[in-house]
């Protein structure tokens, strides 16, 4: 019984069917008739003119926003924490040919508007030191926290008063959005976010993550990026169809509350050994080292995070029996 | 009737099967049960040892090998013809950070030892000229012609005497190999070849090709390029498993027959107006702006060359009827 | 007596006074007194409002010039004999972080109207090819050609209609002036270029170069550029006062002036030799290894260009007796 | 009065003169007799062979040693007060194409071996996280303090140890030689140090810096990489003809005792408000803003550094009056 990843599960099947589906003659690249739906399923979604690049990876996604948002020679403020600093190889410096990540603190890997402004204010205005371009933030958090409207746009301000491009990672954006019950226009375009790496492949899909660019400008460059970054695909009907079926009828929103409904199980077993609150589909828990190897030795694979703290993840396949079972293992430590 | 690319056909239902086989639990990335096959596999092809990667496209298998074979100020010898140079978004650039193509040019997009030597002779030995360092050939060319494996020798024993990295796109490689009869090691690492991108969805894959290091001392180098260019999916098994589908009971090359077979059936219609001989599965052909709109006319979708000259290709997908009418189509002409 | 390379030449002493005089405390970097004066005085000698950087080197100037005119995935158009292409190891790929040399030819290393368009109409305008961002022409050319005002225009219009960045490279920027008689005015900003390398050092400088911005858009930028590049040297008063010193009462011209004097009096002594006409102070001759040899042992030291070609280079520091010997010692081959 | 910085002193009339004597006719590039004896120079003063490269700045000394020393996907460990990654612009990123600094803490910017170790020890060996590759030290650090040779040599033993290339950016080195007596042997190679950035602009000479490199085999590397990024200067004599004088009969420890001396002269005016140690030419004292102010109005220009805080720095022109009158003043404070 696993939960140390949702990149783990399997892909859901009505993603597979639409793979099937879209398995026949078609123009190559993102010429074909899927690709071409995207940019009117995320305006719709948005309720916005917006445009919409499949990818592969969240690492392809978050870097080719980086790359149009922030200069060679500027920097890029996000959390100590993010994804993009600890996780992506250097991917954002390879994209970006050399931004700096210009790192903020703070608690559950949320950014705060006086992080940001701290981190900028700090950097003098001269040719020595790298200037602030862009600002990225995760949501849900790499801890599982997830941004209200408010807080974003918060930053949103801060984003447009300074000229920082504004980027959001949402490789859990559907179990952001699930858990605050937030409206998705309000907590991307309307709180200022130019662009978003919406992920599916945590919650359902096979392959494709979708770059949703409410800054519409950077798309021709970014396309342009994609490419040349060897990132578009000559069979590309096949990931557009992914994410369609992913947004039809609100597939994605049911796989995120399926994975949310599991992680909230867990953490009512043992309120008092959350480290953050959930609000997404991962859990950290204060667990000794005694106490996880019971927890293994009882049949479940999960993450150390730190000493004296594990992490559990959920997903969208994940309900009933394996997740009761566990709960109830925490629940009896 | 297309006849325009093989990118743009279906993937092969055996593929498609082992994808939905493969979709269920195992560890992310390349850890799991069928990526850690594909060392084995293409060791076994090969009758080397040999290290293999996924990545979802030929201009990243290109060009992550490119970039562990040339430093960023060092230069790959190519065909002026070779897609690396015209149709990779300068992806070479992007992934080696600024290293040159030096262009040589040849017949039907073929790489000779001539060329090579006079490509290199032609740089002076010092620090303001850009120095070979790699040497890039694609079999099949981009023009249809299949190398055999004293061709590829030739160029081998040059790339050793002068210090290049030697890398083969085999975008085409299946159609190369069935055309030729050779076997696959005589016209790769015996021949002198490093690095092969070795490539399936031209041939009925999805979207899943192979970087095949015969130079295993490349392979944990290129793991980390290919995660910090976004290029390390995180369910890799859907990957490995279409790529050990296509070697499986040697599927790649019963579909690379086939379509060989098409195109060669179009060849045999109208020889006399061959640009290059069919080597592989595109076939080049001397025909009028007037000839080639009767042909759209009657149903048959392709691309202009050149004027006066028109590009087919056929996929592992094309028999019978379409191809027979095709190529008497062409006879009337 | 070397007749090898300009570069080789002494400064003027005029120009190591003025170093002498700035040698006293001033603030570092380019907040200096005489840095400070860049902008005036080159806006003043071309007659419009124009701001200008101080580098080291031609390659510098050059580079950070593409670097702000060309996006990492778009391509500049130059000559295939261009220094940037041949002699600056790769330095336009760095700085431009992998943008692409598109070559196009023609006699004298002189970039003509249709040749650039040529190139340009010959790139699809899809992602899979690098679109034409800038354009370079070297002024003197590589082959001591001078642009006269329309030739630059027609190139200009060209540039605007395109998209495309105009740059001169203006290392015998002088030799070019001298030769032409042409307003500064003229070959520049009146006729479109954005950015000129405007160079010193062969024509009595020691080590400034200065980048001249018509478009001023692309001073900011490239001042980070420079610094980024290790090139904001912390006593730049000290280039800044030689590009001064030679600026001062037309001491640019004056030894531009001496070295294509020199130049015309060997031209004149051969011109049935001459590969081609002498409008700066190159001069490249028919010449065979066998008199090659005699005119090397008689004691002039110069390079073999080609089989039976060998070029001889002026500077501003020669005149009377060496420059007679050659012209006798040519004129008796 | 101006204790802001060294880089605003002028050069030392030895160094001017040395200028004089190399303007003449010479071999361009680094091909001349002067910058032929870098080499052996340098070889000689640290009793080792050692290759030696001219530069201009000390970013450039520094980030062409970092690019040769680590791959683009690989980090530095460093300071997290360093010079490169706080007043370089992001020119290690730019020179390395991305690598990522690793940053750690300590008092007075000094690197320990518990904070390297730490920080390397953080970091999971998978392709997910940049894997450090290098270790930069400054010496004198950024806050004036000197490195004594147990203190490298400890670092050199992590850096075998784990594989680290190990660069020392010595833009005060003569000062911390001066100060701490040490054998510049001892602090560098024989302490494991690879390459080192040997400043001289702050210590008397005009504009050239030496990249020394013990590790010979990055010697052929680093000079391709110079010219690529535009620092291959064509009269590159006149740098290596400072060089020389500044190294001839110690020089450039006599101008460093100087700096040092004045440096004392005024510490010692005001012990308790020292913040650091004072070990090389810089100060920093603890000064309210009315104390500062009243300092400025007595004519003395210097830098805040922090609330409460101010940097003095003095350079090899400085001893006597000016010296003593602002001793007097802050002792008066």
């Amino acid at each position: 019984m696993r939960f140390f990843s949702d990149n783990a599960a399997p892909a859901h099947p009505r993603v597979l069917q639409a793979i099937e589906r879209a398995n026949r003659l078609d123009t190559a690249y993102d010429g074909d008739g899927w690709s071409r739906q995207l940019d009117g399923a995320f305006s719709d979604l948005f309720g916005t003119p917006a445009r919409a690049l499949w990818v592969t990876t969240g690492t392809a996604a978050n870097c080719l926003a980086l790359a149009a948002l922030c200069p060679p020679f500027g920097a890029i403020v996000c959390h100590k924490d993010a994804h993009i600093e600890n996780d992506e190889a250097g991917a954002p410096a390879f994209f970006t040919h050399g931004a700096k990540l210009m790192l903020v603190d703070g608690p559950g890997a949320k950014v705060t508007p006086d992080a940001v402004n701290a981190a900028c204010d700090r950097v003098r205005a001269d040719v020595h030191q790298v200037q602030p371009r862009a600002l990225s933030i995760t949501n849900a958090t790499e801890y599982g926290l997830a941004y209200v409207p408010d807080e974003v746009a918060a930053l949103g301000d801060i984003a447009r008063a300074r000229g920082l491009g504004f980027h959001m990672d949402g490789a859990r954006f559907a179990n952001a959005i699930v858990s605050t019950g937030a409206d998705p226009a309000d907590v991307t375009w309307r709180a200022g976010v130019d662009a978003l790496s919406f992920g599916f492949v945590k919650n359902g899909g096979l392959n494709a993550e979708a770059l949703v660019l409410f800054d519409m400008d950077l798309a021709d460059e970014i396309a342009v990026r994609r490419k040349r970054a060897g990132h578009l695909l000559s069979k590309g009907r096949m990931l557009a169809a992914q994410i369609l079926a992913m947004l039809d009828d609100g597939l994605w929103l049911d796989t995120a509350r399926a994975a949310n409904a599991a992680a909230h199980m867990l953490a009512d077993a043992a309120p008092d050994r959350l480290v953050y609150p959930v609000e997404a589909n991962e859990i950290f828990l204060n667990v000794s080292a005694d106490e996880a190897a019971s927890l293994r030795a009882a049949g479940f694979d999960f993450y150390d995070w730190a000493p004296g703290e594990i992490r559990l993840v959920t997903s969208w396949d994940q309900s009933g029996e394996p997740v009761e079972k566990l709960a109830a293992a925490i629940a009896a430590l």
